[in-house]
């Protein structure tokens, strides 16, 4: 027992290397997505795999375990979600996992999802689904295979959703979800059929990148995204990345032609560095400094982006500042008009173009289709059809082609099985998130109005940023709001909105 | 004798993992000077400081001095300039290197330096030398002891000279830089009181930084550096960096009062990196793929930046690109007064802002004052006053102030000495590349005004890139020109240029 301080300070050093480490190879990648030359590619990809096998063969160092193993018998349990007793829960967690699995099997894993993403490039490019069959085949076996040894006897698809979602419950998904799907169905239907549309073009007029920049980073800003421990840059497929305890880098994409597409991307990623820059320091590389699930990490984002970005109090409190930066380009469009088009609802083919009523209908046919396919009850083979009967049934609309439907995403063919549900557990709890904010601060509406964005950031540090990992998402959705995650808040939004909208 | 060959592999194995760590740590580097968040620093120096640590302990690993020890003992000495043989003479030498210093001595010069540079900015900003003088005294001394234990009997300061120019001669210095040095001074005081002098306020106008920015980007790509293996950045103190054989960095800084300074940094800096991409890859990492010194380095830049960059015949070509670019701001100005502004002498105080002419005697005086601290002959204390008289006797002109005299520069805070001469070494070795290619390419003059740089570039590959570390500078400037090392060609080039222009 006397010995459990220093033991625990072992430990603490032993993982921070090994973040230390991870975050080297992080900022490689951040470069190798921001602008590094063409033909650096080969080298760059041979120091980011050194560094990873470096981390790896420190994070199995049996040394660890046996620490590990020795630590978990001496912390007192008596508080669970305290800082050192999650601190070993997840650590030893993270171990288990990580010799569940065989040595062979990962590395089959591996050259199977490289392979993968290659053929499903390809695939994509020629838009023929059977060029990339067998290569999908192969990588639901093996998931099937990885999902089974996770699962120790359990469901396989349940372990393959907590690589992403810790502790989420596949029958939990499924009552959620339909419970969402058949309202949001009807919603899309009635919208489309709506008399009253938004006029989608005041978005399409040619505003000046520069702009957009200045607009986009004075957004960033203006919601607590802090430029002294971040930076916003420019790639081809958004992300957000922490290089450091200090430095969390936020990347969107902008388009001339598209007003929303860079400034949503920018909030969304901002919502996702505010929560990394919330995370706290002294834990840093460590589970209670770490974010707590992928579902968890998409509310953040999804929150700021919808919840708020999308609001009518929002826009006019932005309004103003857009019109002084984009000038002649807004004289003629009120702000009711640009915040209708800003919310226009129209069933479409590609998930990342989607509006905020559709998107979850794209996650939840991937959700049911991946499901099947990892439970066997649907053949790869078997996909395209179903993908493209679970488009006419939810959203009413049929791809013309394998590129625009079951090859849009690189997901699968990167074995990511198990991540699609936490997009919706994101938007589920974005809202859920939000209105228990509101109910505790008062009238939201009213602050936003006034670009008063610190109290519910306040609040999002304390209900959720400051925990880390102590929790798993479905805790801090019911500590923070006082319910199960449910779908009723993210409904009830969006028929307010739409209804002041489209009726 | 029969293992030779596996035991190259593992000596070359070793030598590109400790590369590869390098690389690493220089991004990390590369990236701190492009932007990194401004609280980012501190994670980001544990993050150098570790890598650095690992290539530290990898380097001097005994296990590989046993096999340098090895494998030099059954290497073919028979050509001494192959590049196996280049590979273990450089290699030995840099492992001997390391093992003449003592631990305990590199631990204090570090912690000397680290608060000499700390020490040396907080005396600039108070333009007090006497705040920098003990911490300076303390270097002086650290660096002496440094130079014996590296000299192994021979002079200390020629030992650290070698630290940056393998094989050099302090006598050999002292002759070439004094025949260069009279014939300097009277140039200078004759173009000084010369009646016709250059319009350079033709330089200060406005020049859009997105527009020099394009001209730039223009000029490095036409005399050869590959943007498929190179970027182009800026930061406050221009730089090149190679982060793998096919991604060399290169960074300037653009005023947007100031033509000459964003573009010829760009130009000295694409001088450095065409030479970084002539390496040849299949040895990266390792010796004979490894740039042959610094003054080789320099002589790379300053033959783009000054050989062709500020001659007539490349602005004959250039100007009406730069035109174009820059519209009505050259609408007035043709292009011989724009040549003769941007070849403007004027003795000043600041090195980095020299012209070519005065540059050498900048450099001149340092490598007087920084030879006889080290050997003794002056006291850290009597600096000032012998630097503004250098100053007053060189220039004809005197700092009215530490900062802009004897504080100005950060290298011997630094414990950079030996360090200074190798600037001249690459503008004396510039002017003498040039010469000599000019003599096997027949008319330059023709081929710079036609914008053709691929004779003289290719004549670089030839001469100088490809033979990497396996010849020392004065190696390669004999066989690349026929002569030692000498003032003539550097005196001849300005005063050639000068005559045309000023008189």
């Amino acid at each position: 027992m006397s010995q459990q301080p220093e033991l625990l300070k072992t430990v603490c050093d032993h993982m921070r290397h090994a973040a230390l480490l991870q975050s080297v190879a992080d900022t490689l990648e951040w470069d190798e997505r921001t602008g590094m030359p063409i033909k650096a590619g080969e080298y760059r990809a041979t120091q980011v795999s050194t560094l990873r096998a470096m981390t790896h063969s420190h994070l199995t160092d049996p040394r660890f375990g046996e620490w590990l193993h020795l630590l978990s018998e001496t912390t007192d349990q008596a508080e669970p979600h305290c800082d050192e007793t999650s601190l070993v829960r997840e650590l030893v967690r993270d171990w288990q996992r990580n010799w569940r699995i065989p040595v062979d099997l990962v590395e089959r894993l591996s050259a199977a999802t490289v392979r993968g993403q290659q053929v499903w490039d390809e695939a994509r490019k020629s838009d023929d689904f059977s060029i990339f069959a067998p290569a999908l085949e192969k990588i639901v076996s093996l998931k099937q295979e990885l999902g089974m040894h996770l699962a120790d006897g359990g469901d396989p698809y349940e372990s393959l959703v907590a690589e992403y979602e810790p502790g989420a419950k596949v029958n939990d998904l499924v009552v959620v979800f339909e419970s969402l799907r058949e309202p949001l169905v009807a919603l899309v239907a009635e919208l489309r059929d709506a008399p009253r549309q938004p006029n989608v073009s005041i978005l399409q007029r040619e505003y000046p990148i520069e702009d957009q920049r200045k607009l986009s980073r004075f957004v960033a800003e203006s919601i607590g995204f802090d430029f002294e421990r971040g930076r916003l840059d420019e790639t081809s497929h958004p992300f957000c990345t922490s290089l450091g305890p200090h430095d969390c880098r936020i990347l969107t994409r902008y388009g001339s032609n598209w007003l929303s597409g860079g400034l949503f991307g920018t909030i969304h990623e901002a919502g996702h560095g505010i929560y990394e820059q919330g995370l706290r320091e002294t834990w840093h590389g460590l589970p209670p400094g770490s974010y707590s699930s992928l579902g968890i990490h998409e509310s953040q984002s999804r929150l700021w982006e919808n919840q708020v970005g999308r609001s009518l109090p929002f826009w006019k409190w932005l309004y103003p500042k857009a019109k002084k930066i984009f000038g002649w380009r807004l004289e003629d469009v009120s702000v009711e008009d640009l915040h209708f088009a800003l919310n226009s609802v129209m069933p479409s083919l590609i998930r990342v173009d989607a509006d905020e009523a559709t998107y979850n209908l794209h996650i939840i046919i991937r959700f049911e289709l991946e499901k099947a396919l990892i439970g066997g009850e649907l053949q790869p083979a078997e996909l395209p059809t179903a993908w493209n009967e679970a488009y006419q049934r939810y959203l009413g609309i049929q791809p013309p082609s394998a590129a625009s439907g079951v090859l849009q995403d690189v997901h699968w063919s990167a074995g990511l099985f198990g991540y699609f549900p936490t997009y919706t557990l994101g938007n589920l709890a974005a809202a859920q998130f939000y209105a228990a904010a509101e109910a505790e601060l008062g009238n939201l509406d009213e602050q936003l109005e006034k670009g008063q964005f610190q109290h519910l950031f306040g609040w999002l540090r304390r209900n959720i940023h400051c925990h880390g990992r102590n929790f798993t998402g479905a805790e801090l959705v019911k500590n923070a709001t006082g319910s199960e995650m449910a779908p009723e808040p993210l409904l009830k939004s969006l028929q307010t909105r739409y209804d002041r909208l489209y009726r």
